[in-house]
């Protein structure tokens, strides 16, 4: 596929990089906030859209994960948008709990302040 | 760093992977949209931080390359989030224009329908 028809045309043709990733980020559907970025393989983008559970692939222990399979706090997908070169996905999800394994609402809790120190911003 | 000193502490102490790339993910600071993703290394990362300019690592050409350069459409960094795990960013950001080189305002200007094709929904 040219670089001009997986930019423009109608045809999905994810972009694997030579891990056999892409990227993808979980947006809240209600929100717009981003709640957590994770890696899907063509299993896990496979499972996402046959169970409308969000499914990602886990790059340390080299296996699906279902988000929320222990935790039960799953991200019920609403819309999957794909990005000009095809390599990351925007999941707009509806969150059943918090979506970091921290407990809180998004993986995004903390900012870098001007004095290069974490900041926490969110619970 | 131990896992737990990464999640809670308030040291930057960013998780680069074994390609040297941690994530990025722009979002647009007035709105909230997601613009864009693209990944950044070490030297991305402090040029990001030195300029206010979000600056990327471009796996492609194996360059730093700041956004906007040629196209004049930067990328003003107002906040960068963290992480729990420190491998990925939130950049919200003020685009001087489209953010996509397609000249679309986000690179996520397409979503995947329920027929598998994808959709155009952003100019």
């Amino acid at each position: 596929m040219s670089d001009v028809a997986r930019e423009t045309g109608d045809r999905f043709q994810p972009k694997f990089d030579a891990q056999g990733l892409m990227t993808g980020v979980v947006v809240d559907a209600s929100t717009g906030e981003v709640l957590m970025v994770a890696h899907l393989d063509e299993e896990a983008l496979a499972a996402t859209r046959e169970t409308g559970l969000a499914h990602f692939h886990s790059r340390s222990r080299g296996t699906l994960w279902c988000k929320g399979e222990t935790s039960g706090n799953t991200l019920r997908v609403q819309e999957i948008l794909v990005d000009c070169d095809q390599d990351a996905l925007v999941i707009k999800a509806q969150p059943a709990g918090p979506a970091c394994h921290t407990g809180a609402r998004t993986c995004f809790y903390r900012r870098l302040a001007d004095d290069g120190l974490l900041q926490r911003i969110a619970s």
